[in-house]
């Protein structure tokens, strides 16, 4: 049996994720970090890692892509799922009661006008909303709520207080497949990712993006993150239309290579299709 | 005098990155989150905000660019301030007795090695450090800790446990000062930063970063961020080396705003000095 790892409590919807694109019958192992997911995927404890990426409202997991080059694993698949966060408490609890909202900075963020308009309550972030969903248990002697997934509600026994709680319907996480190994199949609609760091010299940017753009390689997404011992200079993580089994993306990288101090990539693999969660 | 917006309690970083920009006699004006920050300079409550942009270990913050371009005020200065957090708790206690560390998320992101030596202590996430030191106080019966500034601590009694708790000495966070209307000086060193959505086309950013490269304009910084209504699309943010009052820019710009959806310019400004928090 296929076995992944994730951040957060049973009813995560990293775990939720991991369902839709294994089935139902996968060994689970719920960690209490992403890095904990990424070690264990790099010492074989389990097969695969499934890890949120960025939010469509919310913005990139920083911390992912920190990770991803930190420990040289590949993306082997990716997949989106649509985020409908409920407002979850015990049953002996109304909306008005509510003193305390537990959930993760991510989800809590997704949800800023809903949580506006609780007057009495405090917003608390914890590290997972699956895990908030368990702390609104234990803490049920004060009205405590938490934000987590209708999974997260069938899994503990809480009521949905209020049901699609998130700012924007249009509310969707992308999560990627991460593994020990890179992906060799063929691929109908692949993506490519990869990390790179440039030599800080005026026009470096655009000489990067003009490698793919002079080949009519679409570029899907770029994200910078600091450099820890260069205070205000970046790695860039770019998603490209393509595999690197293309000949025009292999010569766009060589190319890149070139111009860069340091290039890595990530693998290829299948553009994500979009699920509901 | 002049009164100044940021967000936290006193003691907080971007108190003292205000004080480093306008000198001690200054009327300060706490703020619980970013968006009262810009509430009250948009509605002329103070004269300026300070607000925190990126930090060199731990990135961008969100929060602050998706505010700049929502309210439409201009950066009008910048400066950056070497943070070091020090581990704060009431006099009484020592390093190994504590079980529960409070500070804003960035803060515990900036010292998470140190964080991860506690073994008997839980890490919890607040609003702000100065703040996290309130809470230690309030909190005083368990031995309780908050990472804040050496500020915080003179200001509330509370004793260094350990000093310096960053991962890297080259901590550096970059404040921006936000106002109601430009500045009009003349620079010496002088950036520019704007905002822009592009068609969703193949090369879009290649051709937005050409108008730019075309003219030897230099660029400090780009960061994305994703457009509520329209998941995985982004808008890009950009600091440029020289002012608006330049033809050249002023060039490029209107270039830029032919192949842009929309273009927002935050004035132009002096490059930041450097300061120790």
């Amino acid at each position: 049996m296929i076995s992944i790892a994730f951040q957060g409590e049973r009813g995560a919807y990293s775990e939720i994720a991991a369902k839709k694109l294994f089935g139902e019958n996968i060994t689970i192992s719920p960690s209490f970090s992403f890095e904990e997911v990424f070690l264990k995927v790099k010492e074989r404890n389990v097969d695969f890692g499934v890890v949120p990426i960025e939010n469509s409202l919310y913005g990139s997991v920083f911390e992912t892509y920190d990770l991803l080059l930190q420990n040289s694993l590949s993306i082997i698949s990716e997949l989106n799922l649509q985020i409908n966060h409920q407002l979850l408490a015990s049953k002996k609890y109304k909306l008005s009661q509510i003193k305390k909202v537990y959930s993760h900075p991510q989800a809590l963020g997704q949800c800023s006008i809903f949580l506006k308009s609780l007057k009495n309550a405090q917003v608390i972030p914890a590290y997972d909303t699956a895990g908030s969903a368990l702390i609104s248990i234990k803490d049920s002697q004060i009205p405590t709520a938490a934000i987590a997934s209708r999974n997260a509600s069938k899994l503990y026994g809480l009521k949905i207080l209020k049901s699609n709680v998130q700012n924007n319907k249009e509310n969707f996480t992308r999560f990627l497949v991460i593994s020990k190994t890179k992906s060799k199949k063929d691929f109908h609609n692949p993506k490519t990712s990869i990390c790179f760091e440039l030599k800080s010299i005026p026009g470096a940017l655009f000489k990067a993006l003009s490698v793919f753009a002079l080949r009519d390689i679409n570029l899907l997404k770029i994200e910078s993150r600091p450099i820890p011992h260069k205070p205000f200079e970046y790695v860039f993580y770019m998603d490209l239309s393509g595999s690197m089994g293309d000949m025009k993306i292999k010569n766009a990288l060589n190319h890149l290579a070139e111009i860069s101090l340091k290039l890595k990539s990530f693998g290829s693999y299948e553009a994500g299709k979009t699920f509901k969660s």
